[in-house]
């Protein structure tokens, strides 16, 4: 490792990475998937190398009282080497973004105008403790032809290093320059702080981890940010929803991997399909492990459940717990998702083609579902082979962002002396 | 006008425009339109008060100090507002983007997505004197099925209260919410510095004024902004350059129009075609009254020149002067571009095909010129009908905006009782 100044670190190696990213913006498909299998190979060469890195990572994380829950988030094992190279060969079948004409056309005048998709330029990602984002940021920006940038927490340092010096080497054998992947070494706070107002060298932060973690970035950086962000997704019942429909959906949402964005945090019931069916429903849900939190005409037939308070309807719960609300109708439902909701992942139960229809073009999210649980919100499940991350932000890309997410566009005009009068 | 308390009135409107924007979003493009067509027939009926208003400004602005060039920018006559409404039908006849469907498919598992234009939602737009971006601002937000907010300064105070009071009396007769517009009297700093940090209401900030403006915002704004920027343009003139084009693209390019952005600021000649044509050019310059401020070859074979510094290069002038220095080859002059270059328009005049290709895939900008001025880069001369500014971030819209910069997208899912395994 070399050693900086304060703060000379990050200008440095963001001047690399700005000199590296105008020699990665020419570099052809084959000489870029050729690089990915090479640090993918490399990986496996040097696996031994970065588990004794891993094991300092783990060995300091333990002394320093890391949870469980975080030191098995830093943890890695031959398995989890060998995922990252399965997920660099699933990157390299994936079609290249960079150079795909997206408009084309002549003027009068004869200059001919091409809007192409270009890299970004120089991406900056901050995450916290696991170690694989470090590969699966370097590659996903590798493929799209940026530079990077990494800043990842001081419990995973020794790992990111091995991880990165193993990266290195592989570059070295690639015809990309190795000054396309930067690791922040020094996790001081200063650093991420220098890394915000980077705009001479960076062209767009990407945070990766919790929602305190992204709230900062998003309070602080200059330089524009790609937000992933929390979601407090509901699932509405409508008066016409099928019960065996409406109860396996629940269940899916809440139940099947209750720590994510787009696992369900609130329910919301039509009064009439409540009088019918809630009871049942919110028992089977019970039984299914799921705490309850409701109002008033929940807690009447649901002696086990909770008073919900207003905090409740807006608190992303990430745990088998849910809160519940009867509404009057379809319009009540909309209003509250759009008052307490994240604008993630929403989805209505219903056999109404116009309650369907008004509640998809009405809820602000994402991504808006009717019959179906919010659980598909995913890179993977949308079919995009990879995933940057769940934009909840509108600007630039929103909703499960693949490879396209990593590119912007540029205008090539071509004429013969046109000037304008 | 309301009165409100400090802080609240920006709080209250930008709750009016969230709920106005809600609204907003399932409008019919008929809908729009009609609104926007008696927006320009209130303006016309409402001309005399619009005037009248206006002198106000005026006369408070020449007892302030204000120069002639900024009372310009403030002054409103009915050529003006005729210009504005032409605006107005000018893009009715545009394409509506809302609802276009950008991808389509089903999964295995029978789950129907589709990706679609959305309205992005509030749009809070901070501007400066010129109040014709009232009006323009306004109507490309409502045309685009967002709320706006809008947020002049106070040197045009009383004329964009009755711009927005006209504005606000044509909507009341319309099948569109009043409260979609929405404009922000009190002019004091800490009302920007609330927008600035409005996620709660806000979906998308835009400044519209000088580098000072936009500077601010990007580095106060916690809400996402699209930036349009500076332009310090070049125009390299290489070894095979033809000596025709190369002076009308220059000329045209610095003096058509020298202070707006995609005028040229900085020259760069390939240092064997300067030995041919370089005294030639540079004198035909001077007689059309550009002020050449160039490196030592430039100054000694030019007598009038000034030796530039390394900030003359940095610099946009937006006058009749320019920088000129001598390089070696097309590298040389990427290099300086990137370096030095504001990543807006540049052009590179040639006849070797091996050159063009090498700068328009090296140079990083939004718009990259082969033999053409870089005055083109302009919404307008695009044929996007319309031009919200030219961006020069990368993320979201790169170059000049039409439209569907204007919005974001949402994903529609329809199963029948879909969850994930």
């Amino acid at each position: 490792m070399t050693q900086f100044m304060v703060g000379s670190e990050v200008k440095t190696k963001g001047k690399l990475a700005k000199f590296a990213s105008y020699l990665m913006n020419v570099k052809t498909t084959e000489e870029k998937n050729d690089a990915l299998a090479k640090i993918a190979e490399q990986l496996l060469i040097e696996k031994d190398a970065i588990l004794e890195a891993n094991k300092k990572d783990l060995v300091s994380g333990k002394e320093n009282g890391l949870t469980d829950a975080v030191l098995d988030r830093i943890m890695l094992n031959e398995q989890r080497i060998q995922a990252m190279c399965e997920a660099i060969f699933q990157l390299i079948s994936l079609p290249d973004p960079i150079g795909e004409v997206l408009e084309s056309f002549t003027k009068e005048n004869g200059l001919k105008i091409e809007k192409r998709r270009v890299p970004l330029g120089v991406v900056c990602m901050i995450y916290e403790a696991r170690p694989n984002v470090t590969v699966d940021a370097a590659t996903l920006c590798l493929k799209t032809g940026n530079a990077v940038m990494l800043r990842g927490s001081s419990s995973a340092k020794h790992s990111n290093i091995a991880l990165v010096s193993c990266i290195h080497r592989a570059l070295e054998k690639s015809a990309l320059p190795i000054d396309a992947v930067q690791l922040i070494e020094d996790t001081r706070h200063e650093t991420a702080s220098e890394l915000f107002h980077l705009k001479e060298y960076i062209d767009v932060l990407i945070p990766r981890g919790g929602k305190k973690l992204i709230d900062l970035v998003v309070k602080e950086a200059s330089v524009p940010v790609l937000e992933t962000g929390a979601g407090n997704c509901h699932i509405y019942v409508d008066q016409s929803a099928d019960y065996e429909i409406a109860e396996k959906v629940i269940i899916n949402a809440k139940t099947q991997r209750p720590s994510v964005c787009n696992a369900a945090e609130s329910l919301l019931i039509h009064k009439d399909w409540f009088k019918l069916h809630g009871k049942k429903l919110l028992t089977n849900l019970e039984n299914a492990g799921v705490e309850i939190i409701g109002d008033e005409k929940v807690c009447d037939v649901l002696p086990h459940a909770t008073l919900a308070s207003d905090e409740d309807y807006a608190t992303e719960y990430l745990s088998l717990t849910i809160s519940v609300k009867i509404v009057n109708n379809v319009d009540e439902a909309i209003d509250h998702i759009n008052y307490y909701g994240t604008k993630h992942s929403e989805a209505i139960i219903t056999n109404d083609e116009k309650s369907a229809e008004i509640f998809l073009n009405r809820v602000d999210a994402t991504s808006v579902y009717v019959n179906a649980s919010t659980r598909f919100t995913d890179g993977f499940e949308f079919g995009y082979g990879a995933e940057i991350g769940i934009s909840t932000q509108k600007l630039h890309a929103r909703g499960p962002m693949g490879l396209p997410a990593l590119t912007s566009t540029k205008y090539y005009i071509r004429g013969n002396g046109q000037i304008r009068g």
